[in-house]
């Protein structure tokens, strides 16, 4: 499990508070920030696994503000340092980081914990599907046991 | 209870799914959208109150889900048709609105469930201390009852 050339993973702060925290999640003049097409949630039962999805355009920006996610990230980009490899990482309140996915690069998360597992994905571009390309879970590019068990 | 100028209650989907739902946020062409600034989530206690908080320049707009969260308004605007009004509503994922409020409308809100209760907000402008205002809950300004038992 290398890492993928391009991709970020940015310590983002929880503010507590007794009436309830603050929980960064981007800002306009970040580094990773990549323009504001769209934001939107995700959710993802336990041991349910949304993916193997590529964006050709959109970069995400992707933080986990309740739950625990597992993300698998696969380079899928011929022309990189990084080529067919993989990266794996987990998030959470607890691991509370921001994770910046280039396009081209695969993805595919798996929720972990029982119960809401949620993310959110402030993504450069507005959802369209012309843009993205999926895979089934079990396919021939990309191998990654722990998802089909 | 009045319906305050340049509020916008704009109702925001929810796209089911077995393996977990999408909830849309916000995308950069609906009318609502003011610029990107910053993303962020706030928590709130069950029957813990936030507010009052005025900016006088971001626009909020708002979504809430996870929990329910109870939103008063108040048009503190001495040029606006609605000054002095007040607006209240409550949100969460079984009423899954997208809550866009002016510069110059005070805000105020309260957990309403015993679970999380979360909401996001995309600030048209990065946070600034120096462009918001704050009252306590208990002013000679904004009387509203509920919020004070």
């Amino acid at each position: 499990m290398g890492l993928i050339e391009g991709v970020q993973i940015t310590p983002v702060k929880i503010i507590e508070n007794p009436s309830g925290n603050i929980m960064h999640a981007l800002k306009q003049h970040e580094s990773s920030f990549a323009g504001f097409g769209e934001a939107y949630f995700s959710t993802v039962q336990c041991d349910s696994v949304k993916g193997w999805k590529k964006h050709r355009e959109m970069v995400l920006n992707i933080v986990v503000p309740v739950g625990c996610i597992q993300f698998v990230l696969f380079d899928g980009r011929t022309g990189s340092k990084s080529y067919m490899q993989m990266q794996e990482l987990q998030l959470s309140p607890g691991n509370y980081q921001r994770l910046t996915v280039p396009p081209g690069v695969w993805m595919a998360f798996k929720g972990r914990s029982k119960g809401l597992n949620m993310l959110l994905n402030i993504g450069s571009i507005p959802h369209d599907p012309a843009e993205a390309d999926n895979l089934p879970l079990k396919n021939d590019l990309i191998n990654y046991q722990p998802f089909l068990i």
